[in-house]
């Protein structure tokens, strides 16, 4: 089944929309929040595990599983969906980010990326048709344009240079993307935080028709009104009836400024890595379990909160489990946190569609805090 | 209601036999395996997926749990049932195997065992008395005497010595419970690997008539001939309308034969340990998913299995996770040597029932190995 975006509704009060993204694996509604999975397996969590708190996408690295287990394996196995027993939607990060982060340990050209592997140190060179065809064995739903991500602060010139070679990948990852029919190819809007840059990348993706389009380079470090400026010239412009996909951005507050601002797509390995690390989500901001307060508590992590966590085990056992690294403590945060997301989210999908989207916001802030609590 | 065990058959071709278990938490079936949940958690998974596995019952231990979190805070939580969200049959062990093998950080009198947390290095001291009145807090459905469990090898004297004050001590446990109509005390026989001091501990405490007794002291090191000797002269002479628990032993052909030599119950970390570690049992013999010959094997870790892991996933996938050390191979593992160890139970039940239990053994053991795959 060819990818098809339907726009649904589109708020009288903001620029936030309703649509649905009907892909290979089934339909996603949006604005959604997509669980990470970078290793092919979202961390702690079984397949159905995320479809009882209604998962209905996942992220997966290619950079990570081009590296271990290696694409022909994951070929080999039938997909990325086969081989991890997920067969809702998948989203692939092209490895652009990762493969920027690597630092000295990488050398970009024209033609690509050249990187030692974390792992052994073997050379490793992806070039925008390598990630093309790395995705395409793994079959998933959407592919990410290989583009490079700019750190913060990033000087104007060197965004620049960076943004038109993006641009330049962007069109060769459409022209070597051998399954278009069954895998939707997102380009990525890169430029800092420069406006004349950001535009210049959009029209000129724009430009290659691609089915979907993501804004990247940001939730890189700059402050949190810098990300809102970029959103608030960019987005509008992107094209109406496409998704828009803001990439790696996830905490609560974050997710009400970009849905304000007409994103429909975000990831974030923060409620996950959180998670881990005994920091859950709640209505009244974090709450970090192994404080001793919480030691004879044996009220929910969230009293308003339906996830299984929440319904069946208390604050004084959570901390029992974190104190003693048990795997089950990281698992229940796990689910909190995804669930909290997830329902959020649809939560403001129905506040957008009964056109009250900003007191919804606004009373989540009233308890959760703004923009000062990630 | 009170505990109650009911002897349903006793094989004709050897001294197994099949039971019942009454406790306030339901009914178990003998010959049981019990999955250990040390710290109020069996490791790495829920209680909905022991049910899943049909767990019937689990252990956990009291020395754990009286350093962390401590038995006020189980008992003000309504119990370890509730604390850790489990509804059916908990057995917790006294303490005395963990505070034993403290080696140097304990001192022993004829009162009780002195010694020093492994956590913070607080001093405290746990009588006959106090082992019974933190497993009362706790509630756990069978409680165990505390005893002294000694090494192997272990001299005449000791032993004797050792032996003589179990049996004082589980006089005082039987004096000090305070709830016997709810809890089941059972007594534990020693006297390492001597016969007469055996039949002697068994002797002393038959006459405290206990509503269970257990075989402590094997398992720690000794060959498996000597395990399978001390149950030959002891299990027969255990009352026969009592349940017989070996402690410590869990690996299948330790299980088959004890089982051959009338024990009920046995329990051990093994399974769920080595899952961790990523050692898988299947019928076959010990499966060490790291190993290179499994990177593209798209079967499953063994073709006979019905546990979600095997239905699910492939021993590539499986061994993928465990070479990212991802939490979810960890929890995949366990499922599948739990299910293992639980389903041949079962399958031994059903032998035994059919008089088959003794080719049902040799069936196994040609494919899996005798005594030496352990």
């Amino acid at each position: 089944m060819a990818f098809e975006f339907k726009l649904l509704y589109e708020s009288k009060e903001c620029d936030a929309r309703l649509g649905e993204m009907h892909t290979t694996h089934g339909i996603v509604e949006t604005p959604i929040f997509m669980p990470v999975g970078t290793k092919a397996t979202v961390k702690t969590m079984t397949p159905e595990e995320l479809k009882e708190i209604e998962a209905q996408i996942i992220l997966s690295n290619t950079y990570h599983l081009y590296l271990r287990p290696g694409q022909d394996i994951i070929k080999e196995a039938g997909g990325l969906h086969r081989f991890m027993n997920w067969d809702r939607p998948i989203l692939t990060d092209s490895g652009g980010f990762q493969v920027f982060s690597l630092g000295n340990l990488r050398k970009i050209t024209e033609e690509g990326v050249a990187f030692k592997s974390y792992i052994d140190g073997s050379d490793h060179f992806i070039s925008p048709e390598k990630a093309i065809e790395i995705q395409n064995d793994l079959g998933s739903d959407i592919i990410m344009a290989f583009d490079e991500c700019t750190p913060y602060p990033c000087s104007y010139d060197y965004a620049k240079d960076s943004m038109e070679r993006t641009t330049r990948w962007a069109k060769r990852c459409q022209e070597a993307h051998k399954n278009a029919d069954l895998q939707a190819l997102f380009g990525i809007i890169q430029g800092s935080m420069y406006k004349d840059l950001r535009l210049k990348s959009l029209e000129d993706l724009t430009l290659l028709d691609l089915p979907g389009y993501a804004i990247g380079g940001l939730s890189v470090g700059e402050p949190a009104e810098l990300m809102n400026e970029v959103l608030e010239y960019t987005v509008p412009k992107m094209p109406r009836y496409k998704p828009r996909y803001l990439m790696g951005v996830g905490s609560p507050d974050y997710i009400f400024e970009a849905v304000e601002r007409g994103v429909d797509m975000a990831d974030c390995v923060m409620p996950t890595r959180m998670a881990r690390n005994g920091a859950f989500l709640t209505s009244h901001g974090r709450l970090v379990i192994k404080n001793a307060t919480y030691k004879n508590d044996f009220s929910p992590i969230d009293d308003n909160c339906q996830c299984y966590t929440c319904k069946h085990y208390s604050r004084a056992y959570l901390r029992h489990l974190f104190k003693e690294n048990e795997i089950l403590g990281a698992r229940l945060a796990t689910i909190h946190n995804l669930f909290f997301l997830i329902n959020l989210m649809k939560n403001i999908r129905i506040a957008i569609k009964e056109e009250n989207f900003l007191a919804f916001k606004n009373d989540f802030y009233k308890k959760y805090g703004y923009l000062n609590n990630n």
